[in-house]
């Protein structure tokens, strides 16, 4: 219980802040307008005074408002509201294509471990927001007692607690599944590759999301398959009737999708479209494979649920991992891959045998014992406040004509630069700074965002980040300027 | 200094273990004769009386002789030597097959992790032959020195501590590598489907041994490839000849080879064979993907050479691990990919990321400091005396006509029983008592090795064990007699 009391404080005063922004964005409250009281303040939510004080503090730090001795807070009279989000631009023809953006991706890979990097480019949290201290107690007292079975072999399918811990989060996002139906993974990348490799031979055709995480369409690439791109709304991922149109049209073997906050767009799929889109695949017996690696960080208040809740047929291949919220060097993910189990185990075991025995075992401990739980509140609430501070750093220091997504979860802000800025040569003036992020080129074949990239709101702010955010925006608006 | 001092002791006793096998197997001691006293051997072998009692106690354990009481120590009268290798059936047609061992590979592999299974199917040494403790003590340190980085990736090529203490290890094989050549890997199996992915399409035909690795053979059936299989000899393996006809009269893609200490018959290829396959291959431009997990694992006085030695044109892919002598759960093996580098990163990306960071971090500084070098002087003594022990338990208990291979390398035995046994049938009644085999047909397509079972020589030698190996003779023979 008295764990849960610094929680619930940062949750209120990230909460009165919420409420500020929500006036400010409304524009009730405007530019140069005097803040209420922190004592009327305290009194109208029903918390204490030091926590609006707190709040007042945090949106100061922001840039939102700020302090004017014996006078109180005001908005800032520079204040620029947040940037809209990009539209969609659907004007895609839906017809296979090849892959083709091979050498930008590895080029973009190169970066990963690179210490030297101020990284806006890892989709995944910076290592102060995640429980690496608390893993290693595990780890350590794992070794103390098991040192023999933490060097042998798990099973091809997995540790059967972690199993067990996996099928139970699963609740959570609507699925109903049983220890048994899961597979262990190196990872949600190697999950996706044994889901496309059951269900694909090269030539195929399968359908993805657009803009889609670069790492999925390199993967279609090196298995020789063609995609069909479905265009993504910033709000709401694709059209159920986009996806009819392609698989009414060509031979799909296969659906990737990203419900859940799409990597780049942060887009969510309503529940209804979600149920549409399984029950349009199923009549055409295609499967769907589901990422969901950053369905456990919302901002709102429940779980998204998950395309595999509607499955009837096992159908669709749940794919996710512990990447975005655990420990990204664990590589421990998972594939809960419906009627083709069969064969996806045969391929885990004659593509990695079974995943890493020590770290399975530290992470069905972390679960058992309930800390994955509380330690998500804090990491959902660390990176919302992260990502409204950079939303509005990006306000600050992008040139006008920049637009940013407003994801509702996820680490990942999907920024669209003004027409004319290239993102591959943006891309390498922003890693000769050492600075990393993602050129928005490689999250399609086509040439439709050229002019976008991927950031990501990984760590805790500070100098360093705000300073790194205000050179990407210089850098920004010289290439808008020089084009 | 001092830690060396228990190794040369149990290296000494070993020496005087081998002298007298050796002269019971030639028959220079026949059963029932006396050996020559403890003051004798000590004399003329240089070593403490005390090293000779406990050879001899050794052996009395195993079965070769027994002490009479004030007579001294006499060769068994009722000892059987060894039993002969299995010959080579080079009968097979050399020509492109579908892979078709599918239901048998998924049953076998269902036994993997299993805790009550006596395993003689796992080719990896039992966790009381590895260095659980130490490692252990390597992991507590580095999570308290570095918690975060544990959890964070590292580079998709790996660790580059790891990959520099591969490269050095390289050497003693005589392959001049680069730490920027080397890609750790999910253990040797990534290391080897990626490969084999770097290179083919489905409908692609590749060589491989025969009898070879099921996993491999599995792997190619995954991957949609056909396999010429090309006879392996128990002593030698395969002949450049029969290799040189297969790539003359088809379109060969890849050759996957095991040339040190092939599993499952444990032949090793002389250099000159290793050197004359390189300069064939590299003729017609066919890449070799090179299996050596074993090959640390030699009983002799040097290690054997990889064929990459004689890689003019970056054709070799070298694949290997630490699993079958350090921490098989770990699942860090490396893949050294020769001129198909770029293409291999790009594949090892898109499927696991990376290799998990804190297994990683520990294998190097187990490296680092020595203590692999010196982990595998012990592993290497406790193996080959384990096999020794197991060749003559098999001459005990196993009906006649029974043969088994007398590898120098390597933790297994490739067993022949009497014609008529059928493998799979023995698979399923010693799984029934308990007791895991891995069944000869599923080591290729042909039914040639239907009467074989693959033994791994894994753990220290027990009543458990002996018990073991004894019902297995007993089904051995009882399916022999009921045929």
């Amino acid at each position: 219980m008295l764990e849960q009391k610094p929680e619930d404080y940062s949750y209120r005063y990230a909460m009165v802040g919420k409420h500020i922004m929500g006036l400010v964005e409304s524009g009730a409250l405007k530019p140069g307008d005097r803040l209420p009281s922190l004592r009327h303040m305290s009194g109208k939510m029903r918390v204490s005074v030091t926590t609006v004080s707190q709040a007042y503090v945090e949106l100061e730090s922001q840039g939102v408002i700020e302090a004017r001795p014996k006078s109180g807070f005001f908005v800032r009279p520079n204040f620029k509201n947040m940037l809209p989000p990009p539209a969609l631009d659907a004007d895609i023809p839906i017809e296979p294509r090849e892959v083709n953006r091979g050498e930008m991706v590895r080029t973009v890979m190169g970066l990963l471990g690179r210490k030297d990097i101020l990284s806006f480019g890892m989709a995944c949290p910076d290592a102060s927001l995640l429980p690496g201290k608390e893993l290693s107690r595990i780890m350590s007292s794992i070794l103390r007692e098991n040192a023999n079975s933490v060097i042998g072999y798990e099973m091809v399918s997995g540790n059967p607690e972690l199993r067990k811990q996996i099928a139970f989060r699963c609740i959570d996002a609507g699925a109903a599944v049983m220890p048994d139906d899961v597979i262990v993974t190196t990872g949600a990348m190697e999950a996706i590759s044994i889901a496309i490799q059951c269900l694909t031979r090269p030539g195929d055709v399968v359908v993805i999301q657009s803009p889609a995480f670069y790492c999925f369409l390199q993967l279609l690439d090196t298995l020789g398959l063609r995609v069909i791109e479905i265009p993504s709304r910033p709000e709401g991922g694709i059209c159920p009737g986009d996806l009819a149109r392609a698989v009414n049209q060509y031979d799909v073997k296969a659906c990737v999708l990203n419900p859940n906050f799409n990597n780049p767009d942060g887009s969510i799929m309503s529940d209804a479209d979600k149920e549409e889109i399984v029950r349009l695949l199923a009549k055409k017996f295609i499967p769907l494979i589901e990422d969901d690696v950053s369905g456990d960080i919302y901002f709102g208040p429940v779980r998204p649920q998950v395309c595999k809740k509607f499955d009837r047929n096992g159908l669709v291949m749940l794919c996710s991992s512990f990447s975005k919220t655990i420990a990204p060097g664990y590589r421990v993910g998972w594939l809960i891959p419906g009627k083709f189990y069969g064969r996806a185990l045969e391929i885990k075991a004659n593509t990695s045998v079974c995943t890493a025995s020590p770290t399975q075992m530290v992470v069905a401990e972390f679960l058992r014992t309930g800390k994955y739980e509380r330690h998500l509140k804090r990491l959902r609430t660390a990176i919302e406040k992260q990502m409204q501070t950079t939303q509005l750093a990006i306000s600050r220091y992008f040139p006008s004509g920049t637009k940013v997504t407003r994801p509702t979860g996820g680490p990942l802000l999907w920024v669209e630069l003004p027409k004319g800025v290239d993102s591959r040569e943006y891309f390498f003036r922003a890693r000769s700074e050492g600075i990393g992020v993602v050129p928005g080129q490689i999250f399609s074949t086509y040439e439709k965002y050229n002019n976008f990239f991927r950031l990501t709101c990984c760590g805790l702010w500070d100098k360093r980040i705000e300073k790194g955010i205000e050179r990407l925006g210089r850098l920004a608006g010289t290439a808008h300027a020089g084009e």
